[in-house]
């Protein structure tokens, strides 16, 4: 993966740790265990448990799939106040696993839900019954395949006893390193803000394109914050960043079984009550949240199969958002526009080619497109000035962006991507073994 | 490109010619000429004129694209009974010509128009003459490049000068080779049938997915038949048999700017009139154009761009023929799902994958999924007696059939399409030069 991610990183963040790997550190409320259970033939972390030792508000958004997994079954089923623990296991997808699948989680719920039961007793003043409800899954990996129930069973007694109050940056890493397939590289990010007068932080890991035995990419991406925001201002809050961040990415087209964003809200800062998504004193947090999104999508697409180039594709003024975005990735899911980049060139009718299939009404000659800062097409005209060895050397980069102006209203999206190589092919061909 | 073409085609066909070259010769009232206009640095034959010498009725299906090329403007504007003749190029697509583009085919048409009526006037007993708006235009190659005109008009009076009123197989070979682009091979296809007690000629040839200098797969195909059909049911024809042949078709999802089918009825052969698409006489000509088109769309996947399998996706049993189709499109353009079928895994999973993210709704406990003859999942479980081994030797074949049944209905869809390749990256990736 030759990509420099700083290049992609908004240099304009004022959040000096905004580099490659930031260090993420404590956040008050979250414990984060990490074992491996064997589910891989090594012997890598392969399962990550967090603990909200006093609970957690919470709100997840998961795959459109038509198919969903196991655990995305169970999650949605339960409807409580706070979560009490995030369980999440590589390897194994828990999808088109049947009764089984689920019935494992189920099993796995209740043993760790009296772990954590009797770990409140020893360790707190006024210790909570956690009950089964409160446990939350992510599952990765293969689908298909019988769900692992007792590999993992037998690693919660480990799990608990790993239980630490205070969180550091090589735990973060763990975690982000334990929910991994075949990425390449761990995903954190964070940000700091204010609510009022309160420091907030926001935590974040994710997984992209990688896989297990190559059969998907699954997202998985968990926010962590020590603000009190309730379930449903969350839920406002995630849906709306999704929106622009992990609804934003494309690597290859193909939607997993198993995706899933989560953020949780320990509560542990004190900051005067938030009682609606427009209050004033989230501003700021709504705009950090964003921007922890973005970082953890902008990296699962970097770290996309085979990616040599990062793509960033600018639609802008069209009559609606929704155009901007069908446009947007029309270019991005297009093959041969992903393959014209890996190959360095700067072959703008494929661009035309993938704005006409995307079934966005065109007035060619309102239409401008530009590599970088060059101008190709500028309202509909072939620039006279444009020169292909210019052109040429600005698709050397690892970074392009490609700007599409449609010129027929006002409503802008952008859509990030990587280009299409052969070891795309490669990863993807290769025997599942 | 190593599939090899006898396996796909229909082994049940009457037809003996029905094999890897049909030999097309004869059929009446048409006449080819191909010529070298330079537009590429070699001197390969890169324009064909098809000229009607008593007119054809005719009909056409264009690209769905909403951008579309300058000749395929005209021809939509070209209203008229009887078409005199199509002239189609290689290397230069039209498209994101503007006026100059459109302007061109008007001079070459005007002269065209002229030399055919004055070749009228030499060789026929009631000359007819021959009017701008008679002329059709394909073409396909690069999009944005000047159009050459004066290459083109340089070469009428060649083109004009070879007409020949009787065709033979060298002649056919040589215009399925004039309009390929980067095809490796020619594609042409014939079927013979009855209309009344009238023995009917249907011959037809197409290029597809290979490229010009590097910028998309355009398909063309042109059918022509000696029946005496009109218009508007030629229509209704096409259009029918166009959806369960080219358009089941799929290579890369890619939707080119200058998609065009188009089929061409010289009414040489004198058979009791044909008033409407239901007419019992049209029955067998119905057949053997669907099969035609087949054979064409079929040989059109084959030759896709770095394809080393055939891939037949039959979608069963499904609420509306619709649902089939995007299920089967949504099986055949994933890259995941492609890329398995190259490295000859029987991936299943991403086959899940993929019907679940069709969006079509789906009741797991009645799916079934076959490889070729094996069953893999069996009314929603996964069939106990599958061999992972068995179905690894199945996918090492050209041809692969993937049959997935709903069980939520009873409308079928079939789709074909090929694997992603390393190759087809490298063909797209190079440099155009």
């Amino acid at each position: 993966m030759g990509i420099n991610l700083t290049n992609f990183l908004s240099s304009k963040s004022k959040n000096k740790r905004m580099m490659e790997f930031q260090d993420l550190d404590h956040i008050d409320g979250v414990s984060i265990s990490t074992v491996s259970a064997n589910l891989y033939k090594d012997t890598r972390d392969d399962l990550v448990m967090f603990y909200f030792r006093d609970g957690a508000s919470h709100a997840s958004v998961y795959t459109q799939s038509k198919i969903i997994s196991e655990n995305i079954k169970w999650n949605l089923k339960q409807k409580v106040k706070k979560v009490s623990s995030l369980l999440v296991n590589a390897r194994n997808a828990n999808c088109f696993t049947g009764i089984q699948g689920y019935k494992s989680l189920e099993k796995i719920a209740e043993k760790l839900s009296e772990k954590l039961t009797a770990k409140q007793k020893e360790d707190d003043d006024k210790p909570r019954k956690i009950i089964k409800k409160e446990i939350l899954f992510g599952c990765t990996g293969t689908i298909g395949e019988i769900f692992p129930e007792e590999k993992i069973v037998n690693q919660i007694d480990n799990l608990v006893s790993k239980i630490n109050y205070t969180q550091n940056k090589y735990i973060w890493m763990k975690a982000a390193l334990g929910i991994m397939t075949t990425d390449t590289q761990p995903k954190m990010a964070m940000e700091e803000c204010k609510i009022g007068n309160s420091e907030i932080k926001i935590f974040g890991i994710a997984k992209g394109s990688g896989m297990i035995q190559p059969n998907m990419a699954t997202t998985l991406s968990y926010i962590f914050t020590d603000a009190d925001i309730p379930n449903d201002i969350l839920k406002k809050l995630l849906k709306k960043n999704v929106e622009t961040t992990f609804n934003a990415i494309s690597c290859d087209s193909d939607t997993s079984t198993n995706d899933m964003i989560s953020i949780f809200s320990t509560g542990k800062i004190k900051h005067s009550k938030i009682n609606n998504i427009n209050d004033e004193k989230l501003k700021e947090f709504d705009f950090s949240l964003n921007k922890v999104l973005l970082n953890l999508s902008k990296r699962v697409v970097a770290d996309g199969e085979g990616a040599s180039k990062f793509v960033t594709i600018n639609v802008q003024n069209c009559k609606t958002e929704n155009d901007a975005k069908k446009i947007g990735f029309s270019i991005a899911n297009s093959p041969l526009v992903k393959t014209a980049i890996s190959g360095e060139d700067p072959n703008w009718g494929r661009i035309v080619m993938a704005i006409g299939k995307s079934n966005v009404p065109i007035n060619l000659e309102k239409l401008s497109i530009k590599f970088g800062n060059l101008f190709i097409v500028q309202n509909g005209k072939f620039n006279s000035n444009y020169s292909e060895d210019e052109a040429s050397e600005y698709m050397k980069n690892d970074t392009i962006e490609i700007s599409v102006d449609i010129g027929n209203g006002s409503k802008n999206f952008t859509v990030y991507t990587m280009d299409l190589t052969k070891k795309y092919i490669e990863i993807n061909s290769d025997y599942r073994s």
